[in-house]
Formats: structure tokens, sequence, C-alpha cells
């Protein structure tokens, strides 16, 4: 499987794809193996840029006749080497598959092939009233987050990629063409294949062409950043805010030490205690003016030492900006350094004993870490800078790591909240899953029989 | 594997469940083959009543080296025959396996027994501040709902079953035990089981426990009825108040032969044309006051003949009560009829297109029908009277059934919203699901080789 095309392959992909659209060269190979994360693996023996559902049908069946692996490839900016074709084989890189088919505004719906941007698919979507709500922070494609089911900032109110594909164009790993879903609202209509696909990380197949559903733009928009003295109060007010039912759209949790790096890096003046950083939509300034009275209200029973809003501020989109900018900001301030980033989620009461239980395994291993998270949704991330190359100093970065997954699990959480398994998450899917991984890789084994597709990744 | 059970079989399973929670009697067995469905089956075998996981588990081991159909029981208030026992073999009523186990109301989630109702549930959640939202109109079993994917009134807002369920033990067909999702708010842990299972109508295994995730219950509620002259500028308003993001937590129609229906059963004057029933859910009166005047100004931008509303209002209530009831009194006003319930759903740019094909052939086919549905979620329902003996009479309301979900599935919908595929719309699965309808039976076979668990259910 990791052998090196034949010359007859080759020529069979030069046929169907030419020399714009299939590779063997070194630069378009290496291009092709790093993500965001610190996993490394060797070059694969080429890469195709398809640009149909027929194109990739054709591929696969052939790929599965000559056993070739598959590795499909969006944007690149996952953070558990997902997308690295660790067995070689061929990468399929999606992103000429990238046009926005048909906008349904009537039906708030979208039609689009998976190599679009989320940032571009909304660019088109503007004046349409209408977005594509979910936002991972990084520009992804939307077949990567359909197929690491991506979430982040906003999904305490909008919900993850999961909530919002309701059909879609799969080619399995035989090229086989299938469609699953359709664009009702809701269905009950047998089993529901397209969450199986969604989040499978193309493992099981490329998703090639999907209709999402959208949201209204907001009117008016109100951020709020909020103090507290300790974890134990910030989170106490969590609970609260999603319990009163003031449906933030984002409710973040910054800790000490992510607030002093923004300070020093983003020029900002920002108090160094664990805050909040919460926003709501809502159709007037008025009913937003009531749920910051109500949301303040809520953080000073809970202790809040300053509680400050705007609504449709520009101070309040500076602060937001250096929150959706924060792992930037940590590689700028660690230049030559890799980052690994913790991500697992609890139950929300949880959530401040896993916060506590992160900042504490960062000061024992001495590692530089910075912990804050998606509060709302019980997801924590940690992120560290360090030197892959220095073996000991990674250690304990990979202990940190560890020790908050495993403490995640306890809590009855789970290891990744929203950045998937990859490689870097395999080592936890027995603990986290049980017997029921046993089903998972049945699955695997019986709409993957040969192992081609994405092989390495979420089994290990 | 319809043949009686044993003497050796039924001491078995009286020396596991003693004489309270085994019956081969009539009495016992007749109860457990009618649904509100017009499908009618032979009596099974025998019925159990189990009440722990591992009872289930050993049962299910046995039943699977025995060879013995296994058929889950709810509340049978499901609309496509789904629970009924085509071959025989053993029922399982869940029905005492009704404990809420635990209420965890800082992470808003409960924790329940499969036969748990939905309104004793929420009887034992007041108090919390915390309500389990999916109302599939019946009071179903959260078992029931699970095997179904049951939605209703106000998933328009708050989701289907499918969204609330976080995690659960299941029983697969060969008496393995498992436990599929966590606790947390959000995860990209692998496959998602959980949503193979949600909808799968006890097919696939038999869910023991689950964990639910609640909502706040909503401080204030306003209620709006709105006529209009037509039934396309009543669904051009349902368009304009979803895309403009007022989040109704009801947005339902009713067409002129339910209201005059209404009018006469419940003793109700409401003008005799196509009318919106809508619910808003907010905190405080001031915002929903808001949301009331938004939702006119759109209404009567599309051209509706007149706006009522009220907050927290009794009179209100009243009308949402007749909404609520339709069935019963369809079912009253048509004494000695079965009822046939037409469940389809459409994009909702399609739902005038789908209602009015919908009103015509009710007419054309002369039966008693009622066309009504959840326009905000595109689903649309036609209840049809008549009486199942008459062959040429039942062969009419079966077309109108037929032509309006050939309607739905030509509209990119799917042949059910809500209540699953049962025995009632097996007939349609191909059609719907084309090249993707091999997969679901290759599942099937995977999980339940020996096609024990509710077998003839889904697949034709």
């Amino acid at each position: 499987m990791g052998a090196p095309l034949t010359r007859q392959q080759q020529s069979q992909l030069l046929e169907w794809f030419g020399p714009d659209r299939f590779s063997t060269g070194s630069s378009a190979c290496e291009l092709h193996i790093h993500d965001i994360s610190p996993h490394r693996v060797e070059p694969p023996s080429g890469v195709v840029w398809p640009q149909s559902t027929e194109e990739i049908g054709r591929l696969l069946a052939w790929a599965y006749q000559e056993e070739i692996a598959i590795t499909p490839w969006g944007a690149g900016t996952s953070t558990e080497g997902n997308p690295l074709p660790v067995k070689g084989g061929l990468v399929v890189d999606m992103t000429r598959m990238n046009r926005v088919l048909a906008i349904r505004p009537e039906d708030l719906q979208v039609d689009v092939e998976p190599g679009v941007f989320r940032r571009e698919l909304n660019r088109q979507l503007s004046g349409s009233g209408l977005f594509f709500p979910v936002d991972p922070g990084a520009d992804a494609t939307i077949g990567g987050m359909i197929a690491n089911n991506a979430s982040g900032v906003k999904t305490v109110k909008y919900g993850a990629t999961k909530d919002y594909v309701m059909q879609m164009t799969i080619v399995l790993p035989d090229g086989e063409i299938i469609t699953v879903g359709n664009r009702a609202h809701k269905s009950s209509s047998g089993y529901d294949l397209g969450k199986l696909f969604i989040g499978s990380e193309g493992t099981l197949g490329i998703v090639t062409e999907a209709t999402l559903r959208l949201s209204g733009v907001p009117e008016n928009q109100l951020a709020a950043t909020v103090t507290f003295p300790d974890l134990g109060s910030a989170s106490e007010a969590v609970a609260m805010i999603i319990g009163t039912g003031l449906e933030p759209a984002a409710l973040e949790l910054l800790t000490e030490g992510l607030i002093e790096l923004m300070n020093k890096e983003n020029g900002l003046d920002l108090e160094v205690t664990p805050s909040l950083f919460c926003e709501f939509h809502g159709i007037s300034r008025t009913s937003l003016e009531e749920v910051a009275a109500l949301a303040r209200e809520l953080c000073e029973d809970c202790g809040a030492l300053s509680y400050q809003y705007g609504i449709d501020e520009h101070e309040r989109r500076t602060l937001w900006q250096a929150r959706h900018d924060a792992w930037e900001t940590i590689n700028r301030a660690h230049p030559g350094k890799n980052t690994l980033i913790v991500d697992a989620a609890v139950p929300i009461s949880r959530y401040p004993e896993v916060v506590v239980f992160a900042n504490q395994a960062v000061k024992d291993q001495g590692v530089h870490g910075y912990v804050f998270g998606h509060a709302g949704d019980g997801n924590i991330h940690v992120v560290m800078a360090g030197d892959p190359d220095d073996q000991e100093e990674w250690r304990r970065l990979e202990t940190v790591n560890h020790l908050v997954v495993e403490k995640a699990l306890e809590l009855k959480g789970t290891c990744t909240g929203e950045h998937g398994v990859g490689i870097g998450k395999r080592k936890f899917m027995a603990l986290e899953h049980g017997a029921s991984i046993t089903l998972m890789k049945k699955i695997k084994d019986l709409i993957d029989p040969k192992g081609l597709m994405n092989p390495g990744k979420i089994f290990s």
C-alpha cells in the first residue's frame, strides 16, 4: 500500500487528470504532509485534484482494484494529523471542488462542493441575510468540517457541523456513489447514514457535495466581558447563563496566562483574572439590553468583579478578535516552537474541575501552556508550545495532554470536543468507548474492507 | 421464528421473569398488536416485562441462540405499525423500566430508563426549571421516541429527539451491552453510533438507559393566531418568520377543513381560512412584545387578514389545546372509523405546493381528510378517517397517502418527517434512498445477522 505508484498507474492518473491535476512531484507531495499538529509523515506517492463526483467515483473504483491508499485533503488546518497520508498512496486534494452550487434563501439552504472554504462561503452568502454559523476559528473547508464534525465559538447557540448538513453525495471506498439525507428540515426515514459519515474523518468515503442549512444573520450583537475572582465563580455563572435560557451565541472562558499574553501581544489592558467573554444575538437593541441586564445580574450573583458590555461596538470586537487569534498569538510568542493543543469536553458542572486540573498540570509539568475554552459547551483547550525535537520537553507536553484527557473521561466527558481523533487521539478511543469501539471498527470494515480510506486514523 | 414458544423456552422465561413479568396469555398478547395505525398482526408468542439492562442482555443472548424474534414495545402510540410483532416471537414491553434515575440540573441533564412516559418525565422535572421539550403530541415513552426519532410541534425551535440524547446503554441483538456517546455537550470522537441507533426503530437493539439533555423552561410564552387569504401567503409568512431569526417555538399551519371541524367540535369561532398558530418563548414580556410586533409586520407584509396574540393568556391556550387534540377530535367526529395519517416533509419553500396538492388529493379521492402540519419544519400531515374493512374506501385513503408522499419526494423531501417507517412506509424507502438503502441493509445485517430484532420494519 505504501509502494510508489507504478509507471502504469501514473499513466492512468495522467490520462485522467493531466499534468495540472496529478503530481508526484516532491513539492506537491510535501505540501500535503503537514496540518497544524506536530505529527509528521512521509510524503505520499502522489496528489490528485479532482473536479467532480464522477472523477472521484472513477478514481476510487480504480484505487480499490489497485489497492492504493486514499487520503482526502481539505485546508490542512486540522490539529490531530487527521488528513496526513500515514500509509502513502494518493492524497485527494479537494480544493478544486470549491463551487457554491446553489443558494436557496427561501429554504435557508445552500448546496456546496466540499472544497469551498467557510469564509468564502459566507462571503458568497453575504447579501442573502443568511450565514453558515459554525466557526472553528481556522478557515477550514466545508468538507474538512464535515469530516471532523467541526464546531467552535458559536456552537453553544448554533450547534456543530452535524446540525447543518442535510444531504450529502458520497463516494464509497469502492467507487459507488450514494446520496444520503434529503432537503427537508427533519426526517425519521430509516438509519441516519449522514450522521455516520459526519465526523468519520474520511475513513468511510469522500463527500463530494453537500446541502447545508443556514441561519439568519443576527440583527444585533452584544458582547460582554466579565471578570471573576476565581474559576469556580466563573463556571457557576456559565451554568446559570445556560440554564436560564439566555442562549448565548458564545460563552468563552479565558484563564490568567492567556490574558497576560493577550495584554502583552495584543496591546490590551485586561485585568489578569479568570474572565468570560460572552456574545448574545438578538432581534433588537432593546431585547439585547434586557439580556445584558439579566446576564449581569446572574454574573454578579456568582461573584463577578466587573461586567462590561457593548452592542455592536468596535471596542468589544477588538477583544473578540484577540480571543479568536489566541492560537496565532501563542505561536508568535513562542517563535520556533510547535504547538500541541489539548481538546476535551466535560459536562458543564465539571468544567471548573477540569480547568483547575489543567492549570495545575501545566504548572506541574513546567510547560508553556494556556488554558481556555468554549465554557458554554464544557469544551476545554490547552495550547502548549514546545520543541518536538526536545524529547524531554515534548514528553512533558504529551503528559499534560494525557492527564487532561483522562480527567475529562473520568468526568464522563469525551477525548475530543471538536478536533477529531486523527492520529493524536487514537490511543484514547478504547478508554472512551469501551466495547462500542468494536462496533465502530466493524462498520469501518463493512464499508472499507480493504482499509484504504484515510488509513491509520481513528483506529489504532 | 413465528413458531410458538416450546415448553422449555416457556420454563426458562418463567424462571427468569416469573408469572408477573412473562405471559403467553391471550389478553397480554393482544394488548401488544395495536398501535394507532390501521396495521394489524397476529398475537406474539409471549410478552416479557424486563426491569434491568442485565435482564435484557441475558434475554437477548438467549433469544439469539434460540432464534426467537424480539419486538420492543413502548406506549403503543406509533402510527406506522412500528412496534407490532409481525413475525411473532416475544414482545419486550419496556414500561416497567420507567424510572427517572438521576436529575442533574447543574448539567441540564437527566438519566432515564426508556419506559418512562414523556409527560411523567416532565412532571418529575417540574421545579427544576428544566424540561424535555420534544412533544410528539401523544404521551409516548422516551424509548419509543428514541426509536422513532420523534419530533413535533416544538421541533422548529427545540429540535427532534436526536438532538437531546447524549448517551445510551444499548443491548445488541446477540445480548452484548454497549454504551454509546458521553455526557459532554459536544464530541468529535469517532463514529456517532448514537445517531445510528436513534430512529432505527428497535431494529438494531434495545436502548435500556439514556442520558438526555434538557432545556430551560421559558419564562414567558406568546401565542399568536394569524389568518391568511390563501395557502401561498401563509407559507410565505412561515419562510419570513424563520428566515428573520424570530425563532418560533411552534409554527403550525391549519387548513379550512380542520378549522371547520375545530369550530364544530371544540365550540370555537375561528375564521375558516388558512391560519398559522405561532408560539414564541422569551425571557421577558418586553422582548416578546417586540417579537409579536415584528411577526405581525412580517405576516401583514405577506397579506395576513388578521393577527391576534396574547402573552401567557388563557384564551390562546384553549386554541392551542384544540390544535394539540386535532387527532382525537377527528377520531371523535368519525365514530367507528380508523385513521390513516400522512406524514411527509419538504423544504419550506415547497410547503405551499405540497399542502395545495394534498388538499386536492383529498378532494379528488373523496375521502374525509384534514390537512395541517408543522409548517416551520415543512412537515405536512393529512389525517384521514375511513373504514379499513371497506376496501374501496380504504384504497382511496391509501391513494392519498401514496400521492402526497411521492409528491414530497419529488420536492426533495422525505417520506416521513417524524412518524418513522414501521410497516407503512417500507414501500417508499427505495424511492427515497436509492442506493443508500443497500448500505442501511448491510448495517442491519452486520448488527443483527439473524434478523431477529423488530423484524419486518424499515426494510421490505
